[in-house]
């Protein structure tokens, strides 16, 4: 740090040029983040220095993050949806906001682990939880924090987890089973209605990855079983910051009953709030603003379009690559294409290199992984099909 | 969530009906958070969109990062600060932006059972890590979380972490040490240099949490030895959005070896990036912006200016509360003060009710706990004691 601080011009001129470096999003068809949208980025603006970590001095922030519980809950079909009291933001929440994918998953399995833990069944060695080998990354942090075993059942052939697989996997130490709603890599849903069986029958957890599904499945014509409808869920992950257009950091946790977040607390003596059940401790009360302002932009009618908008860009992919002979790992369930091509590997360096698309690639098989979000366009995508011609023929 | 969406002027008027609720940190002595610097904010919205999860779309804000780590490393005298090669954003660096202390905390201890676990000595049982008893909440969180065990080494009178307190909770399952610089309750720093030679003795090693001192200690007019100038010290949790004066989320974790940082390294497949060492998966740019803006803006001498008048406000509060007959539990080290009042829960709550100050407890010995931020005034701390003198009178 210069002992003078540098004059507010140089410093944006500086943040600029670093600015200038960061894609805007054009030809980026690797992320499930997007532009998010304007009002959200107002909202996050108005409410810039709200801590929700510290609700007795942010009562408002709070009562915000409580809607967005609230409507979250609505549209992920949570059994009872309790309404936040006047003030108190302590209790019976059913949800609250996380820093993304990641905490919401950790937290899910902690939440698993404390309540198992402090229950009945008695576990003889270390407990574990299955998951699908299509899981996000974040199950490598957690098998690497928790102390805990995470086993991976392998895919069937349309890249669900394979039931026989789970089944196979659980024992007397299985706490939980974790399902995915579009995962990463193929945008595939697991069999979340067959899993909540299994989940019954074994008295398991069962946690629904679906930061990015959640806000997909619940708008396409025809919505698949992952959320709370399904009796065995027992938490959801959902994450406003993806195709719910709201700003980072931006994701959700939800749970069927409140005594999971109980099994979250600890306390917080020095605060306006006597226990705290998030992972972070000083939280962003813009973030919680700008969900809430966007969901109530939006409306179910706003995230369908865009929903729609996705699935559009999705399908003429496919029928654009299929013309010059390429197929797709899978009919795409949601936005996300995995499309076959020779040496995938080097056909995304030139891709980037040449006309610089920005894709990515599923690792079994590997294949080129597309993601069809809302910065896209029809014409890009018409672009992106020609250029990948170019590069495959050229391969 | 409602079908139709509501309009922009619907929505607006929604949030700053909840924004009245806030606080906007009048009458606040309760709180280590404060405005962000007006600089921080709109860098903070230059950057709204970057994600810092995703660095090969996100460059720029990527180098914001690396250039804050470098400033961070310079402050607390890290021993090589890697300043960041073109481009390339994912080797060579000593630290990463973080959430705040909390998941700098949690990732400071998990690098040690990582390397521990990998390394050469070998455990017999639970990992163990020694704490101060006045190490803040968030290693309740570590404790829930990790699978292993948290003792709490004594305080000495002077609210120091006893050493000899600390050295009989040695034993051959210490995987580490935790000195706080700046602890949440009393602002005392632990003696760190003495910490140092105890962790060296062992082969353990030393976490600072200065979430809240690294910002202060530093310029101070005789600073304690609490940073990488102290040999025995492996990683530091500072938090910019504390005293540094930037946005929420801005956390940071600095370790004195890169191995510390690899050895959180999970592998990333369908990233711009291979690895990923950060707890959380998508990250705010912003708040990398926010940082890097602020501390251009002010430099050491904005922030020696900053601590400065903290300070004043803390001795004008001493010197005022001792007028009306009550002393500080310890003269304030920095700008913290624990004020021994009789019946500390009713002032507290008498003080709210009826003149709107926020203040907060010690747990033991029960004190008002008073934090002097720059948010406040000196003709502030002169009503507050007005009050304070009004209230006690009447208990």
């Amino acid at each position: 740090m210069n002992e003078q601080g540098l004059s507010e011009k140089e410093i944006f001129s500086f943040l600029e040029n670093a600015k200038s470096e960061d894609t805007d999003y054009y030809r980026v068809l690797s992320s499930m983040c997007t532009h998010p949208h304007k009002i959200a980025v107002e909202a996050h603006r108005l409410f810039i220095e709200a801590n929700l970590g510290d609700l007795g001095l942010f009562a408002g922030a709070c009562r915000l993050e409580q809607e967005v519980v609230r409507m979250l809950g609505e549209l992920l079909h949570a059994p009872s949806i309790v309404v936040p009291s006047g003030g108190s933001c302590e209790s019976s929440v059913c949800g609250y906001l996380t820093t993304g994918g990641t905490e919401s998953n950790i937290q899910a399995v902690r939440g698993m682990k404390n309540l198992v833990t402090t229950g009945k069944k008695g576990f003889k060695g270390v407990p574990n939880i299955v998951i699908p080998e299509s899981a996000h990354f974040s199950f490598d942090k957690v098998a690497d924090m928790m102390g805990i075993e995470v086993r991976r059942a392998s895919l069937d052939s349309e890249f669900r987890v394979d039931l026989s697989s789970v089944e196979s996997l659980i024992d007397i130490n299985t706490m939980g089973l974790v399902g995915i709603a579009g995962n990463t890599e193929f945008g595939q849903i697991d069999p979340i209605d067959k899993l909540s069986e299994i989940a019954l029958e074994n008295e398991l957890f069962l946690h629904i990855d679906a930061a990015f599904g959640g806000f997909v499945i619940p708008f396409l014509e025809k919505p698949q079983p992952f959320d709370f409808k399904v009796p065995g869920v027992s938490s959801i992950a959902i994450d406003p910051h993806k195709m719910g257009l709201s700003t980072i950091p931006s994701g959700a946790l939800l749970f069927r009953s409140p005594s999971f977040l109980d099994s979250l607390k600890v306390n917080t003596p020095y605060l306006t709030t006597k226990a705290q059940f998030t992972l972070t401790g000083t939280r962003s009360g813009a973030s919680a603003a700008a969900t809430c302002a966007v969901m109530k932009y939006l409306g179910n009618e706003g995230y369908r379009k865009n929903v729609h908008y996705c699935m559009q860009l999705t399908e003429k992919l496919v029928t654009e690559a299929r013309k010059i002979g390429f197929e797709p790992l899978l009919e795409p369930v949601m936005n996300v294409v995995a499309l076959k091509v020779p040496n995938p590997d080097l056909v995304r360096e030139q891709l980037l290199e040449r006309f610089g698309w920005n894709v990515s690639i599923t690792r079994i098989p590997r294949a080129l992984r597309l993601v069809l979000m809302p910065h896209n366009t029809l014409e890009d995508i018409e672009l992106f099909v020609q250029d990948l011609k170019k590069v495959t023929a050229e391969i």
